[in-house]
């Protein structure tokens, strides 16, 4: 029998919200299982580029990475919010220990080639470079492995990687060695049946529900790419993925997808 | 026999010369030893503090660190220093990982007691706070730890530490586990018998030689604290103190510091 590991992503909303992040890792501190925490960005990069002058460019609710803006991004994500986010968690009896990709060649990415659009310092994750020894060895050591959002090329280059695909990436290649648990968390209390009322958490999707709440309409069109790849890693031997309100974990309101 | 144990500690110049960072990285990539590196903050994060209308506040040579400064020092030294080191060593075939005092918690320290000076968001290193076993086991697993000048308090309040401390404190720490060589690279060669002179390195100093030149000012006033924190260094354990020139690591001109 494989131990669970439970491989949680927030967002920039909770992240931009000192108190309900203290209040998030709190909870998270409460849970015994093996964990991991994959953290996006939040608004204080943008804050930044404005402060400074540099105006954030966005191309289909992408932000453009160039090098004044990857410079600041790692900044932010690998320094201050990851710092945060271990400190507060040590705060709380975790022994948190903070990672980019780089760091110990955990998650090698490729630049995103050019094609219509020129994304800058972004990186697409290349297959099999999990560098899942590591991450057993740090969990084994009791630690809980906190992973911004930048990955490395292995040619010395940062790049700007989504968060979301960072976590799943991780649960896949996790999932030979660990019964992988990923938790999407948000704002909100899980996959909603009716956008409009917060009460309509749906709380268990298969994959051919999903294909009519997709045709129907009924997921919020946001929620689309996160949930195809969240039944991507579902498919790829990860144990179930769960959507959840971040201030919520311990708490039985929530979605988990099956695998059927 | 135990096994040597090199740790280098670099300032700021070298890590505002991307170049001679670079070559740096590339020197210490050759050494087949076991490997740490601490690594200072450089003009980077004053400069930002000034971008952003925040006015660096300096007290008899120390920065003051009010919440502002720390997040910014906090971004500097642990997101994209620390980031930029880590994929630079990576590039060159060295497994290093990225810490700060609160990853794995590393090193914890105490925010300075305000006296005269209140120093702000300034750490000075708990005794007996370095965690030596996660430290082995990093090292153990083949890795390249690289250290920030950031610490913590456990209560999750990061700190702004001096960075030549927590070189010492690891050397000392890390002592009864392996023949420890504490590395300071300058821009100099190494000590210099008359300042005016860059080639009067002189070779090696016991104890009681340093007294003398102490004694006749023959050490330029900014080395003397180095140098104290150096020889209570080997005082307490450490094997052997090397200053020297960053960029010439693999040379044979240094100043080495000797118990006797």
């Amino acid at each position: 029998m494989q131990e669970v590991l439970k491989i949680f992503k927030i967002g920039g909303g909770i992240i931009d919200d000192a108190a309900q992040l203290q209040q998030f890792l709190r909870e998270l501190a409460k849970l015994d299982n093996k964990i991991m925490l994959v953290h996006g960005g939040g608004k204080g990069a943008s804050q930044m580029l404005q402060d400074l002058g540099i105006e954030p460019r966005m191309v289909q609710g992408r932000r453009i990475t160039d090098a004044a803006t990857l410079d600041i991004v790692t900044m932010f994500y690998a320094g201050k919010t990851n710092k945060q986010v271990v400190a507060g968690l040590q705060q709380y009896g975790v022994n948190a220990l903070g990672l980019s990709g780089a760091d110990g060649n955990g998650i090698r990415a490729s630049k995103r080639p050019v094609k219509e659009i020129d994304y800058g310092f972004v990186g697409d994750i290349d297959e099999q470079s999990v560098n899942t020894e590591l991450l057993q060895r740090l969990l084994t050591a009791g630690l809980t492995p906190v992973f911004c959002a930048i990955t490395h090329d292995g040619n010395g280059q940062l790049l700007n990687t989504n968060a979301d695909t960072i976590a799943s990436s991780l649960a896949r290649a996790l999932s030979p060695f660990y019964q992988v648990e990923l938790h999407f968390c948000f704002e909100k209390d899980g996959v909603l049946a009716d956008v409009a009322d917060e009460a309509s958490v749906i709380p268990q999707i298969t994959p051919g529900q999903y294909q009519e709440l997709k045709a129907s309409g009924a997921i919020a069109a946001g929620m689309v790419p996160k949930l195809d790849n969240a039944f991507a890693a579902l498919e790829a031997g990860v144990e179930r993925v769960v959507i959840e309100n971040a201030l919520k974990i311990n708490q039985p309101v929530k979605t988990i997808l099956c695998r059927s």
